[in-house]
């Protein structure tokens, strides 16, 4: 198993799918679940300040990758969703963030 | 016109709605929408930085009035939605906070 959060975001990074994604996903904590071409992760947490201070962290790694997920969040709640745009789905640089995410806890 | 972003948030607030709650919403900037007993501002923003700045900036307002909103973010865009669910609908206290986010800019 590669370990994807060693690993840094490259630009142009090729679409991967069928067993070349589910791979790279048992990767992952199985918080995730990939639906429709996006890894989405769900966070039950304390309060507002505990999950904005995750989505806070979050953006500061997203910002070291040039990789930026869709965060949703509320008092108690917190969604992230990453896809990649300019493939049209995942590329192994939502992989990679993922797990980086994983390792904030 | 009151000047709601000079009140503060009271606990149990009521519901408004009908032409009250028309009236307070023509004390908010123009960019606010009111829909299914929620009111909702879209902001169109430069890369991911400036979404995330105002998001913590919205937070920090937030946690002041104890009154939380959701938040939905990604590069260049900023999602608000403002609800009292303790009153199934908006109260005072949404159109105070949204106020508020107004005089962020």
């Amino acid at each position: 198993m590669a370990n994807l959060s060693r690993e840094r975001s490259q630009p142009d990074a090729p679409a991967v799918a069928g067993e070349a994604a589910a791979e790279l996903l048992r990767g992952l904590s199985p918080d995730w679940r990939s639906e429709e071409g996006r890894l989405r992760r769900e966070y039950r947490l304390r309060g507002f300040g505990e999950p904005v201070a995750l989505a806070v962290r979050i953006a500061l790694l997203a910002e070291r990758e040039d990789h930026h997920p869709e965060l949703r969040l509320g008092y108690g709640h917190l969604e992230v969703e990453l896809t990649t745009h300019s493939a049209g789905g995942l590329t192994r640089n939502d992989f990679i963030l993922a797990a980086k995410i994983d390792e904030l806890g």
